[in-house]
């Protein structure tokens, strides 16, 4: 099988230097994906600046591109989200709208530019906010092109993700997570299913 | 490939003999399956009488188990659904109800039971509420099992179906839930990764 | 100040003889109305034969008119549910459909039924889902008519209400409710508000 | 009557300079406001530098502080924004964490910060996603203090907002949010029901 790779989006509003509990749950499936044998890395957002997808402004950077680099090189995509008044953080609500607007570019001219990926949703919080954070961000995936496997989401509701953390989801999505992308790498859904045109 | 099989919920508040919207978005589908000969069979809940999940009334009867028996037997489960005051109608809401805990029972006892179906969604209706009811099936479908193909859902937002119809969404929707269905049935997910209990 | 009274539907999937978490969370709020001197009356829907609300089958019967009146005669509405799969209950969803049609039949000819009242929710359940069904149903209240008051929802987020429940949170969402409850009595929204036609 | 001041906070991520449709539709309703001797002043949130609500940035601007007294200021708080993904905008999110994090900080300390508000919501986009929209800001409104007058919400979906925008809708909202806004000037909510160490 031909090696998988793994684009971890962390949508805390913390950056890199601080403490995250977003970034502990993370921590959880990482092991499950080395276990398989797929490469990852995380993208810490809150160390970006990142523009609005319908940019007028041209005075400010905008490290948009380069992240959108490292989805288009992933086999899987996984949206590492605390909440905040129980829902998904702006920063994750930020860049679902720059994805957006790229399968919006692309879609017109060939086959749909997320096909064959697959999406996973990973959830901190003590709110009761995290089925909707889960369904918002996997049906915003669905919609751009990914394949979402059973099970997706996992959550973490708790103050000390350490210790309370549900294991067995965690593994349940991450195991799926790359039999799927396996599954997709070997048999991609073939051209004319994933273009607008050719339909 | 061996036969794949479809069973289409019709979650109408309208009895068969009543002319439906969501009938009439359904039979766009139906032409598709049937261009990849793929089976199907159309249940009009609001024709059934359905306990609740929680069922301590043994007075009355409960078709469920009926429709339970045609739920296992699909490859691939297509609810279809009306919006009512903006989401989902109650009927959807209810089989939901019952295909959760049947997933609940018989999770801890081995595979679990959705695994390797694959899920979509028919939506009509004139009001704003597409995407919430979209998202909550398809996020409940993901939950307990299914495997959710890109572009999972399909909506109509229209008076008169016949015409205005997404037939591109319905298609690209159409072809992807067998292309999932047919993989899944070659290369299922494997037992370990389907069974909680093993994990 | 003119007597207040209050209707609260309990949306539990179980009947009234058994035991229901819903209706311990149910009392704390009802202590709290009585404190104020506000009549209360509780409605067990899944006591209730309740017909669809485009209901074409005239050869069941429909408890739904003597549920109506109920609301037509409360100052106060609060939906009291239990969450499944995350969600209000069906029973929940199937009321709303109905006082829906309701709305929609004679908001043309007059005054919009609902105003004036005011309503909250109660949610009971182990699950994540609280925030989503608090939503749903407080804005369905909302599009028909109902005057929100801060703080119009409480959780209750356990397997033993009686003794974990958020007692501040339900202190807060009583008071509110009876306050607007009173101001609206004394100070109805003006007729020219509330009638669709004379705008 | 005392006099009322409206805030209207655009959330379109276009700046100021550039056409919005969600400011044609802010347009309609202003003319009510205007009609009813109510001021009011527009944020165009994408002019502003808003850093976010867990801000260990110390070395980035942050133009909240001006942002949050205007919001103290006014008695009426209009949500305008556009779907994007069929949700309101991640400026729109990005403002509520803040609101969200300023009602955590002053709620322990006394009266609830934004007791005696009246929020409403506008919504501009072609998309499916307009209830959602409403619902989320509005629960987060009402959550931390707001009052939801009956029609909180008017959608606009269309592409241009000029010719096609639902004026009864508008109308009824801005109404309603006048009538709701003058009654809690007059009578506001009593101290002990707005502040949570005191119950």
């Amino acid at each position: 099988m031909s090696t998988l790779h793994t684009l971890i989006l962390n949508c805390s509003l913390k950056t890199k230097e601080n403490i995250s509990h977003t970034q502990a749950l993370t921590n959880y499936s990482i092991e499950i994906l080395q276990d398989h044998n797929v490469s990852f890395e995380i993208v810490w957002l809150a160390d970006y600046n990142i523009g609005y997808s319908t940019n007028d402004d041209t005075t400010h950077e905008d490290d948009w591109p380069e992240i959108f680099e490292k989805v288009k090189a992933a086999d899987i995509v996984i949206f590492a989200t605390p909440l905040w008044i129980e829902e998904k953080s702006s920063i994750a609500a930020h860049v679902i709208e720059r994805l957006y607007a790229e399968s919006d570019n692309t879609i017109k001219n060939g086959p749909a530019l997320f096909y064959n990926k697959v999406g996973g949703v990973l959830i901190t919080g003590s709110e009761f906010g995290a089925k909707q954070a889960a369904q918002s961000i996997l049906h915003a995936l669905s919609h751009i092109g990914f394949t979402i496997p059973p099970n997706g989401d996992s959550y973490c509701i708790c103050k000390d993700c350490e210790t309370s953390v549900d294991g067995k989801a965690i593994k349940k999505m991450s195991n799926n997570l790359v039999y799927f992308a396996g599954l997709l790498k070997d048999y991609p859904i073939p051209a004319e299913e994933s273009s607008l045109e050719q339909i």
